[in-house]
Parts: C-alpha cells; sequence; structure tokens
C-alpha cells in the first residue's frame, strides 16, 4: 500500500482511488485508538496552519472538524460568512488568497455552490477539503460512513447497501455512491421518485422505489436526513406521505428475516425517516459514525499536510 | 473534609451538600493564586474535552467558563443554538449524543429551560455543568456570590444577606437561597410583590418589600439586575416607580448607620437598579465576584473532572 | 533607537514618535522570518490574555491580530457585539472592566465610534489596541501600510504617496496621512471633492483631483476601497462616474512613463476602484500588506506587553 495519498486536496470521491481510501481507513485506524486515550492529542501538526471557511452553517461538520484539527495540534481558525467580508462583494478566490497570506497552509471549505472547491483549487496554493459544496459532493461524511461499515461488517467489498431519501439533493447520496462503489460494494437507492435524479442509473446504481424489497436486499440501509425546508416545494410529497412509504420503523425492521446495519448521517428527525426506536436499536451505528468521522477527519488532514511538507 | 465531590453533576445547588461548597471553595483559593500568577494557566486537565453549549446568548458566563477551561489547559468547544442543527429540528439529547461521540467529557450548558441539564444528565454519559436553567438555577453564580461574601466578610455563616429586585424570573436569587441557607446565611428578599414569587416563604426566606428596612437589617445586599425587556409586562411597575422604592443610591446608602457589602451580577443598568456612585464605591464586590467566578468555574470543573478520571 | 515604545497603548498613529514606528518596523522583521519558518510560533506571550473586542464585523482584521496573537502564544478570546450584554444596556467601560477582571492583560478593540479606544485607555487598567474606532484611525494598517513600502521601496522616507479614494469616511486614510508624514513621506490625496474632508490641507496634505497627474506624480498610489454602502448618499457620484474618473486600469497604469506601486487595504470591488489586470499585476503589493499585517500586529503586541511585564 501507498504510504502517500494520489492527491494534493480532497475535493470528491471523484477523483481518489481504491489506494487512496485504504490509506485513510488505515491511518484513521491509528487516530481512533488516539482519541480513545485519556490524552486525545499527538503533536503531529504543530507546524499546520488550517482555516475553516464556512459559507453554509453546519454546525457538527464544522465541530468535527475542528476537533480533528486540535487533536492533531494544528493552528485553527474559522471563518463564517454571516460575518464576513464576503457580503461586502469580495470574490471567493480574494477572500481566500488573504486568508492564505496570513501563512494558512490548508482550507477546510463548505460552500453553497457545487464545484467550490474545485474552482479553488486551481486559483489558490493551499491544500482544499471539500466539507460539502452544494448536492456535489461530501467526501470526508463517505469516507466515514464506509468506514463505519468495515468496521461494522469488516470489509465494505461485496456489501450491499442501499441509500434511502431525497437523493436529488443529496451530496451525502453521491459521495457514498462514488465510495461504495470504487471498494466493490453493491449500491442500490430508494425514494420518491421526484427525488431520484435522473442520471441515477447511468451511475450504475438501481433503483429500488419499494423500501420493503430494498430492505430484504441489503446489508446496510443508509437512511437519508428528510429536509423539512424542501417540504414546500411542489414535487416533493407530504411529511405524511413520506413516512408511510420511506420511513423505516421497528415494526417493519423486524419483519425481515435478517439483521441490516442502520446508517444516519443526521441530523435525525426522529419518526420521520426513522422511528426512535430504530434509531437508538443495536443495528443502528449512528453514534459511531459520528465518532469515526473524527478519526477520518484526522487522517484526511493528516495525509494531505504530509504532502504540503514535502 | 472530603476530597471530591457527591455529585457527578453540578445542575443545582439544590442537589449539593454543605461539604461539596467547602470543598469547591476551598479548590477555588488554589486556583484564585494561580490566575494571579503572570503564568495563568495549570496543565490539570490536557486530557479533557469541554463543550460549552449555549442555546441562549450569555457573553459573560461563556467568557467566564472558556477561560476557566483554557487556564485548566481542556479543549474546548463552543457550540451556540443560533447556528446549530438544532433549528433542524433535531432533539437535544441527539444534538448532545453528537457531541458527546466526538469523545467529549463535559457539557457547560446554558439552556432557557427549566430542568434541562436535569434531564439531559439523566440521559447522556457525560459531566453536565447547568450555566443557567430558565428561571430555575445558575450553581456557579451562587457559588462565586457566596465565595465573594467569604472572602470580604470572612464566613458565610451567620451572615444577612438581603436579595433585592425580580425575585420570580431569576435564577441567580433562588440559586443565592439555597447557597446561603445551606451555609448557615440569613436570607430575606426585597422586591415589589409582583416579582416575588408565591412559594418564597414556604423556602424559609423572610419578604420585606421596604428597601429602607432590608438594608438596615442585612451585612450583604445583592442587587439584581432590572430586565428592562419585562418592562413592558404588564404586572410589572414602571422603571421610575423601580428605582423609586427599589433602586440604591449613595445618599440611601450613607444614611443607614453602618457598613454594608454591595453585590451585583451584572450586567447593571446603571441608574436603575443602582446608582453610578454606588457601582463604583468601596462597599461594592462586583468586579470582585466577576474576578472569583473564574476561580469558581475552575473548582468546579476541575473536581468533576476527577471524577470521570477515577 | 530605543528597545521600548513611548506609549503604553496603540490608539493612533498621532501618539506615536518615528523611533516607535522603527521599533516596530526592526520587531516586525523577526517576526516575519518567524512566520515563514515551518513552526510558525513563539513562546514569547504564554503569560499574557488578550481579549478581541469587535463592536463592528471585521473578519479580516480579526483574523490577523487573532493570528498574530496565537503566534505569539496568548491566550485568546474573542467577544462579539451582537451576541452580548452591550445589547442589554450596559456601559463600554463596564463591559471592559468585567473582561479585564477575568484576568485580560490587553484589549484589541474595533468600536463604530471615533476616540473609543483612547477614551477606554483613561478608564481601564489594561494595555489598549485600536483596531478601527470609525471615520477615524485604523494604526495596525497604517502600519502595515509603511513596512510594506518600506520592503518594496527600501524605505519610507522621501517617498510620494498618493491616496486615492473616499478620504472623508476613511479611518485607514488618515492613520497613513500620519504614518506617511512621520517617516518623512510626501502625501497627496486624490478623490471626489465631496469625499475630502475640509481640514485635509491644515494636514499638509495636498490635493489632486486628476487621477493621471497623481499617478504621475507619485511612487506609491494606495487605492481605498469605495463603499458601496455609501453608494446611495447624495454627496456621493455614482459607481459608474467614480469608475471614470478615479478608477485604476492597466491602460492607465501603462500610459504612464514609470513604474509605481499598487496598494490596497482590502477588500477590493474588483472593477471599481482598480480592474483585476491591476489588481494581479507585478505592480500591486496587495496580499503582501496582508501578510505583513500579522508580523505587525506580532510586534505591536509584542512591544506594548513589554511595558505590562515590566
Amino acid at each position: 500500500m501507498s504510504s502517500e495519498l494520489s492527491v494534493n486536496h480532497l475535493l470528491g470521491i471523484k477523483y481518489l482511488k481504491r489506494e487512496d481510501i485504504e490509506l485513510i481507513f488505515k491511518t484513521a485506524d491509528h487516530f481512533k485508538e488516539v482519541i480513545n486515550r485519556p490524552i486525545k492529542k499527538v503533536p503531529s501538526l504543530r507546524d499546520i496552519t488550517i482555516a475553516n471557511l464556512f459559507f453554509e452553517n453546519s454546525t457538527r461538520t464544522r465541530l468535527s472538524f475542528e476537533l480533528a484539527e486540535k487533536r492533531l495540534s494544528a493552528d485553527v481558525i474559522n471563518f463564517s460568512a454571516a460575518s464576513s467580508s464576503v457580503k461586502k462583494g469580495e470574490t471567493l478566490i480574494d477572500t481566500v488568497n488573504n486568508i492564505l497570506s496570513m501563512k494558512v497552509d490548508m482550507v477546510v471549505m463548505r460552500h453553497p455552490n457545487p464545484g467550490a472547491g474545485i474552482f479553488l483549487s486551481k486559483h489558490v496554493n493551499a491544500s482544499i477539503i471539500n466539507a460539502g459544496d452544494g448536492a456535489h459532493e461530501h467526501p470526508t461524511q463517505a469516507l466515514l460512513d464506509s468506514y463505519s461499515i468495515r468496521e461494522k461488517l469488516g470489509e465494505v467489498k461485496g456489501k450491499k447497501v442501499v441509500i434511502v431519501g431525497d437523493i436529488l439533493h443529496s451530496r451525502v447520496a453521491l459521495s457514498n455512491i462514488f465510495a461504495l462503489q470504487l471498494q466493490g460494494a453493491e449500491v442500490k437507492v430508494c425514494g420518491p421518485k421526484t427525488l431520484l435524479p435522473k442520471y441515477i442509473e447511468s451511475l450504475g446504481v438501481e433503483v429500488e422505489t419499494n423500501l420493503r424489497k430494498a430492505l430484504e436486499w441489503c446489508d446496510v440501509a443508509n437512511m437519508l436526513r428528510v429536509q423539512n425546508e424542501r417540504m414546500d416545494i411542489s414535487y416533493f410529497p407530504s411529511t405524511r406521505e413520506y413516512v408511510k412509504q420511506f420511513g423505516l420503523n421497528k415494526k417493519l425492521l423486524e419483519s425481515l428475516d435478517k439483521e441490516i446495519v442502520i446508517m444516519h448521517p443526521g441530523p435525525i428527525n426522529r419518526g420521520v425517516e426513522i422511528t426512535s426506536d430504530v434509531a437508538d436499536s443495536e443495528n443502528a451505528i449512528i453514534l459511531d459514525q459520528v465518532q469515526n468521522g473524527v478519526a477520518i477527519r484526522m487522517a484526511a488532514i493528516y495525509l494531505l499536510a504530509s504532502k504540503i511538507k514535502q
């Protein structure tokens, strides 16, 4: 296995090789052990300054990155668009070049526009991690999801994974599809037809609109969050209809003739995409996903920083 | 004296024993000495990660906790409700469990709902410090108030303390009553009848609606902040009426035949509950309270962390 | 050269001596070398706690100060007015005294009111750095501007500098005029008559309303940001008129018979005060200004802290 990533940025799973994912997972294994020690820190990145640029709110992702950075002993600065010169009409490249001029080595960026990180990586001189760009990709989420499947089931290869919900607007779905396929898993998606993108089958992903059939097929069900803020859009089913057709409850889960693993990227709408008894059941690895998120982000940051230092 | 607290959380003064308060004060004596050194830090909690969860704004309390945590060398993450997934409909327990999954050991929480900390302590696996829960309790404020009386007057036992103002809506008043009584002080409250809770006498607290009489009786007057934002509520007196009947000015203070200690939890409305000459007088220990707040919070955090490490 | 500043605060260039500026620059030379090392930190101020009090948003200035403070190993707390007890009617002195009671040694303050820092320095016991007070002064900006001229052209003395734009509302202009004159540079201002203050000539500054003539005269042009938020005010020219008369484009720059240095305090309105090809040209030292800002702020903080420790 290579000891370094094939990329200088983490912009999307689309740009990674299978060996990159293996290297990130092996490195995350080490950091997961670190964060379970009493002193959860390593001095590895004392010479790295990281800017967290969040042009959209995302408390959980920002906290996870910030903890990962601090546990690597990096210097961290936080920048949120709400109080920034972005509002004064500055361009994204100017904003970022300004921050980089203050001797920042790495930028973790959440941005509403698909491709914002890719665009930036071509114009500025720093390592970029995409922490979500519109409905496009969210690579660290997909990595932590696959890492959690590997932890629970031994490996990702050969596993059957169904992603349930609003696939159309989900960067989590797209990154997961790329990551799972790259590792040799089989992927289906399940959701209302109005929320499935037209190109989905061209990705080699089968569509299953019947939740029971999807669950009977899979080893793992990744239940996406229903975004209530989209509920007023005409093509979306009503919440009641969604729950009836695509909500996962204990009764349905127990009616299957096997155990399946339940995942959720959070935040959960209890009683909508999954009921509380499912979210809190033995089958669910939702909080493991959160814990693994810190280890995965430490690994990604550490490996990208190694390339900067060369 | 015991070397550890009888509790695993600091949810309210109501749950503490007298020995707990003595232990916190003795520990705070040590930390007060630390924060007056050139290097104001100790490495004690390098292995502890603390999340500050503020579901209500409170700059001064948050800064005091944050400084206490940093001076103990804990890792600190800040979470404010304004930019959080709370707005996305997540439950409090899910929010906190997510944060804890990132390997957080202690949660300092300000929440608008009375009992939020108690509820949380029963459902999550972390040490909880209540930094104010609605009109219920604000235990670190009461501890720093008693600690400041002890510092000024030698001890709390036997002292006469009057709490003046809006007792009905005040977590500061309630926590102070519990703390002072536990230490053997006598407590009266003074304020407009509409702002005194009906149960107040059942707590063994005497009501005195005449401010002069209250001041003549007491050794210490704790002047609560008038909450202007409540001034439009019908049962509240007008500001002018309040100042006339319950405002403390220099003339009134000097007309007493003795010296009394003046306290205020801040922020001060100068010219309302106290005039500027009173706030800035020798009698006032308002800034000592602020300074002692950091030492008291260091002590509480340190002692609770000792229990986690066992 | 003296080894210490003649002042205890950095409130404005107006209060500095020429030797102070020389000392700050010499100290900044050292820190600029530090921040270009792999480990960009020095342990100098481990015993200093600094509060950043921003009563106005200013992402770039705040980030620059925060990085400077962290690279000196100071303890840092951030306070922004938006979520503060300032909104509860507390006075500025009370707010700051509260923060200082938590054992804070230095305050970096951005405030909308001219003179806020000066007022504060007379009433509280801490070293104050003015990070912008209304349209009055912004001393660290002027210092980093002069430092960048010195870096580019060898020295500031004898250089001809024109400041172009809205001089009337600009703290950057006023601090630059003081700093440049103190160091023996010649200064002109150029802009619409409605945006030049009446007292400008009494400062020994010549007015040149023709941009071409100003550029032909100068060695350095400091192009101020057009504040779009002021564009609706009646005395301001329209953006189109401004661009035509005072905007700097490549064609104009190349028509001069010499090279001049282009500066800008940021954030840039590309296509308004300068075009993109000018902003990104070899002549522009805009990103050097940003980088030097961190070194200058480290120097100012370090030198003021030395005086506290005496």
